[in-house]
């Protein structure tokens, strides 16, 4: 149950502290040049590290293809990639009555689910794991990048109560990136990077919100019932560690609207049948229509706080925890490469699936 | 791809104008008597023509199930539960470049996808298409119910900007049946059935949210990595129909939230571990942690309306489409049984994927 | 777990007293008119009581869609097809410890594992449930024929000792019909017959095998490591009641031969790379080589035999089973058009597949 | 597509010339301390340069477990194993018209299906994928045999015309071990190694068979439609490369026998329901009945001779090949811990199965 996609399915493996995470992708075109710097480039997006804002832990992430490939080009087999990780010490770790969960954390529900659990690191719930899906998201994206032109761009739209307001329709990668938050708002995005900051110091830490648009998806893409696009993106969006909801178009806005406002009139725009507006967010009933794919994820404040809090002990006694330790004050800038991978190994899925119609 | 779950499977199949809708149901305990009241019941909550804010079409679907059971005691096999549709003559029908597809509804994309659709009715984007879903969960819910002592009542929240604010502790289904708009806030109910009202006169229609609670589940349902409950319950949400949202726990609220004040701490009581606030919804690190599984979910004001609209045909001439038939102005009240039972499904899949642990 | 194929999936529905029998089709392709007389007509090669060498228990069996079409012509949508049973009453019964299950019969093995047993035939193990599978090979093989013009042909090769040696090159569905053994030597067609009846007359029963001969497969279907050609076609083949065993080309004489005798040497004919031999049975390293696909089956004699034998029951008392009711004396004869549909759906299965690379 | 196993389920990865092949494991239970001696104990059967009448390619092939433990206890989460290819420099390779395909190899099959073949070595098709399978099946044994005493004993039965008869009641695996072709009677095993000595020496390859026996599997084990356990095991089975073809219980013999011969009379001893022959193989149904489960395997001659033979270019140019290289006259003494492994798979995930009824 590690793996997603029907078609185009990947699966990570790894633990914080296992020698390797990685990523098998199956049913990847055979016959493709790998562009392996594109892939690192976006992984390192994803490391913690880049900024005063991240965790100052560095894991430099090298990639490495273990199978599938010959001179870089795709056999049609399976591709493996992984990263070693650095500390793979396993700590000489007995579960004792007295172990502290952390609160918010997966801790005491791993145990539960598990009867074990892994003693170092967040085992394999750590944040290490999106290493697999980011790797898998990069080879996806050049794909449909070089096939259909499709580009995917995800930014932070919001911390905390800071919100920005951005164009979707001239928003790029660099342009995200131009600021360590990557809101392509800037006055906004200076007022994040303060607020986050000043929790920082504070041990404390804070939520947010990203957008992403995909364009170019072509029509038809989605199935009409269980496997409808946004629900096959809200699947992936709120697999992401630490995401909590999940809209497509208008969204929870949708719901205050009546349908005269909502509804997206069709209108032929250069020869082409479009719509005015989007509130559909791309698709109608469950089946993309075209217009860019668009939507957004909401994060909670990361769990890992230096402040101290209350909590027991896994024998029922009141105790206190003051985490130690170098975390993230906020995750939504180094989420925004992992909601572009998600997205990507959706329409990659569709797409494939689409092939057998 | 018309399938939903791992291993407690559903399939869905039929039309809108095919001769039955109905579901089959996998991997379904043997030796279980069936209530096949229950069933029905739920799946009256879900007919249109229930009210005055409905759709006055009548729909009796009367379920029956056609393999699995003997006297009504389930074989461990498939079972087999379908509806007879009522209107099953197929127009004589052909596509034709005049062909109008109705704004914000699946026609454009399916006949995009599929080169062909359904001549009569929304065909496989019918709403009949849920009704195998309330079957199935309703199923399900009648085991959770005997072996966990699990409940899932669902309700609506809020209509355009008409909010509740329900304590889900009392809340129970009879409470939620005692208004149409199947709101336990009888003064808000009373204003969104008015709305309501108003808005049918008008042609018009809107949207709305509904709220979710699950009592009782186990501590560690849910995958660590890609199932995670939340996602899961977000992938069964979104892939029904006019849903554009989903919120688990603190939901978008969470996004502008310090982890201080996010964190659930663990507390003692009754002798059993708990959290004083639930901002997780029930669920940590994907995996559920004894407390109440909490989610919202928006849904769009229905596409179909009586008002004129601007659109286009497939050949593209702009056109006027101004929609007949008898539509529901809103269809969260109908989706209240829907939801439940896609609830009911992923945790009765979840309970099967941990028993091989 | 009642399913099989991984993109071109059919799920069969039935026990032998439930009201139906049935089968789901997912991803059959859009807007093919299917035959439906083709499909009745295959069913009836399946059917008991042909001749005087089967069952003359008499089931009409008539095929009815109920979803996936409009006017015969498929929507892309789940096909779901199905047969009504005629003899539905589940008799009162209960389990009693003086049960006595048939030797060599599923009922020991199904109470032992579902703690339940449909009362009244077969239930789930009944053979009526190779009616879903005849029709949705029947429904692929149109497609395959008319997309592909791929044949495939069924005939009784062996029945007890009595063995015929066929030209596959010269046969056709309408030559194995000519006898009601439905083997093409009709010599040796006589004598099969004939012990039949003679076996018949002493309630005894009779083993036999099957060839079958895919012609027209593309080169280059199958996959190479777990899906391989003949590893599917194992699958499926062994899934039908009363199957023993399977070979794929040279098969078991194959273990005898030496290399060089075995190898197929590559040729040129007709502007065409071919093999002069076809030890390898049309696949390769589990892929398709475009020669005929070849392959053998074998069936022991029906479990079901009027003379008396000895038992135990449930609690362990010897006792002895004269079993009445009409039963077959061999199956072969009614498992050619199961083992041609089993072929189709693989061969369909992996079109599919194929599509996505 | 290179995955086996429904809930049990391991995929295999990496090509000849890859850095590494291995293998990901799902769903094996957590809290269990994984035995590596024994694991590589069993790979090290499979490993070519045991013996003189194998190839004198030596790989150590020495396992590394990647993901999934902690002090080589389980967490429950994905399980990675490698081993480190050798050899894996490509080389620099166009693929030209002058190709020449090897005779029944998968050369000719593989360009024709991805249009793409890896240059060097067998690419995905080497023999070597299979050291993933047996890493899984070991691990798989080692829960088998703790939890259920469960024991797969497979061995050579006959290579070429030179049969053996062994008592499978009173084999083991060190037995087994006792000669280097691993055909437990010692007069034909001497025979057997002296003709695959001879044959060598001529350049030339010899086919054979397999018998595995599995004894102590639980009753109840086997779906009953598609997924009956002796077409999990043919699936398994015919996916091993070579592998012609696959026989349960009385198997083809079984088609020559009468029911009244054929049946497998219950009866009770030791105050256990069993049956007094086994032409079953130890399945009813599909199902297990407690008995041994027992089968037979046939595989071909080994495609790479090196004697000259007619073949043709890509570009249809008649021409010889005569292979170079080292290759195995007889797979069938590396082939047993193979089937053993692939016998452990599907037990292992039908009792995985079996858990969630």
């Amino acid at each position: 149950m590690s793996s997603f996609g029907r078609l185009f399915k990947i699966t990570t493996f790894g633990e914080s502290h296992s020698s390797h995470v990685g990523v098998t992708i199956e049913n990847f075109p055979p016959n493709f040049k790998i562009n392996l710097d594109m892939i690192q480039k976006q992984l390192n997006r994803r490391r913690p590290g880049q900024s005063i804002i991240s965790t100052p832990r560095n894991e430099s992430d090298i990639i490495e293809i273990i199978t599938g490939t010959e001179n870089n080009i795709t056999l049609g087999t399976m591709l493996t990639i992984v990263v070693k990780n650095k500390n793979t010490k396993p700590e000489d770790y007995k579960w004792k009555k007295e172990y502290v969960p952390r609160p918010s954390h997966a801790d005491y529900t791993y145990i539960s689910k598990y009867g074990i659990h892994a003693a170092s690191g967040g085992g394999r719930s750590s944040a290490r794991e999106t290493i697999g899906r980011v790797i898998a998201g990069a080879v996806a994206e050049q794909w449909l990048k070089e096939k259909y032109n499709i580009e995917i761009i995800a930014w932070v739209n919001s911390v905390g109560n800071i919100e920005s307001d951005c164009n979707s329709h001239i928003i790029n990668r660099d342009i995200v990136d131009q600021n360590i938050i990557r809101c392509p708002e800037q006055n906004q995005a200076e007022k994040m990077i303060n607020y986050i900051t000043i929790l920082k110091e504070q041990g404390n830490s804070i939520g947010g919100t990203i957008k992403c648009v995909c364009k170019n998806v072509p029509i038809g893409l989605g199935e009409p019932v269980f496997d409808k696009m946004e629900a096959l993106l809200a699947h992936g969006m709120l697999s992401i560690p630490a995401c909590k909801g999940f809209e497509i178009g208008s969204g929870f806005a949708g719901s205050k609207m009546t349908g005269l406002h909502h509804n997206d009139p069709f209108i032929v725009k250069d020869n082409k049948i479009t719509t005015l507006t989007n509130n559909s967010g791309g698709i109608q009933g469950g089946i993309s229509n075209g217009e860019n794919i668009d939507f957004k994820v909401a994060f909670k404040p990361p769990a890992s706080i230096s402040i101290e809090q209350k909590t027991v002990t896994l024998d029922k006694k009141e105790t206190t925890l003051e985490a130690g330790g170098r975390h993230d004050p906020c995750v939504v800038n180094r989420a925004v490469p992992i909601i572009e991978s998600m997205a990507a190994l959706v329409i990659m899925d569709l797409l494939l699936i689409q092939k057998i119609k």
